[in-house]
């Protein structure tokens, strides 16, 4: 059965939101058309969704068979995980499986595809053959998505503070059509505080994002649609200091304000006469102390938060230091955590937030968590399923990366065909664990998570 | 101090949603300009706000003073009402106060306005001299802003229905930066339906509206962007019948029904051989049966609720109707009640909901009320300050009524030198109460509402 051409797209179950697709209906079409002798892909069978951004009817329109019944397909493709019942014996399937960390709640899903001799293929383990770059992922959905939300819940947090802002005239971003649509209303905003600008109460308003990665730059490719100014780290005391000078002149401000902030910046070593050094802190992380609660936070508005962290790391902020900065007054009001470590880097983070409502407050002053925008605090958003916000430009772009790897995936009968990074990508190959990830019963095992 | 041509602009403080203000910079800037001799506005004295839509710097621009001081103004203006303290002695006010009907939460209001000697004039109460038009209202702001807030409410309540539609793609009224961009989202997703349809499973989709006033002809407005035929009451049962038939042949559904109900389609009269009357329904509202239940509620999936009701009349839709309907199943999924009469027409309503969170789920299966959207039943909007969702375009529309009567208002030094129908819309004058609103002694000695 594996190898015979025939592909399945999964209808998607995980997640009410969940309306992405693996292949849109032009990528099928695309496929169906090179024929078998090019593309690799004789036909695709598609279950059918009414919830999957692109409808039935236009994956009929493509060629594509609709039917529940993918028994035929030697590839079934999902993005999310399918319902245990949905994994049909001795087929190749590939999705987000979240079980090469041994992740316990997927564990009967694992054992489900050893039992039912199944090769599965984990998107995520698709790697470049040089470097780690991941080569089939959603890019830079989940930091475009954090944003504009972040964006829309500050206008909510400043109505309940009293002010009205531009920034209640934004929608989450899956209220807009397009990605085009959603930055078109951004550039609204901008233009709006461009000439009528901020009020001096809620101003410099600034913006601190943490990383340097995909999240980050997709964050702040948002954020650069707003009249802006980027200030170095070094540079937000003065910032604020001018920025009482003028206040007492004009009583609006007509910009926001942007920091990236990068471990150099949030920690310093222990013996205060060393520079920097990165290849040290990671190597003795032991011999650093945060600084990031003393030189950035009080001058933070808002964070967006995007770094790698573990647990050897010291926090960019914990409980403690941000319970002080709110005692002694700091202009903080909101979260956004790309990372969704939970007691992560940011310690207030204890819990997952969702698409229909993605705020928590946290009250520093009494240490409570409130799921409203009225009383004291800072709000905090931890989406971990973003990109389906924009679920067709995400598919689009998805679709694109993984239609590259389809020829291989559909037309090899066996692991051996396969080019070395997709083989790196089998965590199960019919059935049995693949010497690479063999960890994954190690790790289960020893009871490690 | 009354008839001083000094205008005082209140800062709103009833609800953190008002944005609203009585005048705009731009009415503030013409007054002005035109001069004491020809507006009769000498000064204009704002309260300065963070939170009204338009800033203090705007105001200061078209050339008022901004102060939290307005012991200067004989005439003060405001939405909704002040906090007592800022009742000033002696001075004209303007703003909606819901006293007329002795509204038992507005009488320490009324109390403090006697007290103080002020003459209160309701804008509710401004009518023409013919007929009973009110002249400073908001229009139809209300209906569009159901409207819209209604087609996103249907989207997150097919989402959890399974169902992914171009709904989804809206924003909540006051999400967009004006009315334009408001309907061109909506004009998008007309064309996403007239280009990719609905799902057959939600189709057809008919949206009734009720009545023929303000509210119906703007929700109408806002329903007509999208790709629509209206149908006539007695046709409802042939749509549903031809739908069935080709829904066999086409599973997508590329239009939406509207359905315009007036009273000759809820009753008729209990002698069946008697054509419907009108006069002889509101003189004798007992010789007549309900039919909405029967002949319109069936094939309804939305219902947007504009009538003007009374106890003497039957319900629109009673409890016990709407189960029995659940019961034997119908398409019934929203509900937008515009009159926001607590068990009135529709009787499940029996509860306001705000603009942070528009809806209620009514489960009438179980008879219960929901916070949520997963679930059975019915989600229901019941939002009695709509129009501040658009808080610009509403206040130009209002303010351009109000200035109309600003000169009469601002240089009266007593009420008998205005006009017949300023003088019926005061309430109070120079605390005493009006002969024509002595009533409302009366009304609360008797202890009615």
């Amino acid at each position: 059965m594996i190898g015979n051409g025939v592909v399945g797209i999964l209808a998607e179950t995980s997640n009410k939101w969940e309306r992405r697709a693996p292949l849109t209906p032009s990528h099928c079409a695309r496929l169906l058309i090179a024929g078998k002798h090019k593309s690799g892909v004789d036909r695709i069978i598609v279950q059918p969704s009414t919830k999957r951004i692109f409808s039935d009817s236009q994956y009929e329109d493509a060629g594509c068979v609709v039917s529940d019944d993918l028994s035929e397909c030697g590839l079934i493709l999902g993005i999310k995980k399918p319902k245990l019942e949905m994994v049909l014996p001795n087929r190749a399937y590939g999705f987000f499986s979240h079980t090469h960390k041994a992740q316990p709640e997927n564990m009967p899903l694992l054992d489900k595809i050893l039992a039912e001799r199944v090769s599965l293929f984990d998107y995520e383990l698709v790697e470049g053959n040089r470097g780690k770059k991941r080569l089939i992922a959603f890019g830079k959905f989940a930091g475009r998505a954090a944003m504009i939300d972040l964006l829309k819940g500050l206008g909510h947090r400043y109505l309940n503070l009293g002010y009205s802002t531009p920034f209640l005239t934004l929608g989450a971003a899956y209220m807009y059509s397009s990605l085009a649509a959603a930055k078109s209303a951004v550039i609204s905003v901008g233009e709006e505080i461009a000439e009528e600008g901020l009020p001096s109460g809620i101003c410099p308003l600034v913006f601190v994002f943490t990383g340097s990665g995909n999240g980050s730059v997709a964050a702040q490719e948002i954020f650069k649609l707003l009249p802006h100014t980027f200030v170095d780290p070094g540079g937000l005391a003065e910032l604020f200091e001018k920025a009482k000078e003028t206040s007492r002149t004009s009583k609006r401000v007509f910009q926001v304000y942007g920091c990236v902030v990068t471990c150099e910046h949030m920690v310093e070593h222990k013996d205060i006469t060393k520079a920097f050094d990165k290849d040290d802190y990671y190597a003795h992380p032991e011999n650093y102390n945060p600084i990031f609660h003393e030189r950035i936070a009080p001058y933070a508005s808002v964070i967006v938060n995007c770094i790698y962290w573990e647990r050897q790391f010291p926090r960019l902020l914990s409980t403690q230091q941000l319970q002080d900065l709110a005692k002694k007054g700091c202009p903080l009001v909101g979260i956004s955590d790309l990372t969704c470590d939970m007691g992560g880097s940011i310690e207030i983070i204890n819990q997952c937030t969702t698409i229909d409502s993605p705020f928590f407050r946290y009250d520093p002053i009494n240490d409570s968590y409130h799921h409203n925008m009225e009383g004291n605090g800072v709000i905090c958003s931890v989406v971990d399923n973003l990109p389906t916000e924009f679920a067709k430009e995400a598919s689009q772009h998805f679709g694109g990366l993984l239609s590259q790897f389809i020829g291989d995936l559909v037309s090899a009968a066996d692991i051996t065909q396969l080019p070395a990074n997709l083989r790196r990508a089998c965590i199960a190959h019919e059935g049995t664990l693949t010497p690479l990830y063999e960890y994954i019963s190690s790790m289960r095992n020893s009871g490690m998570k």
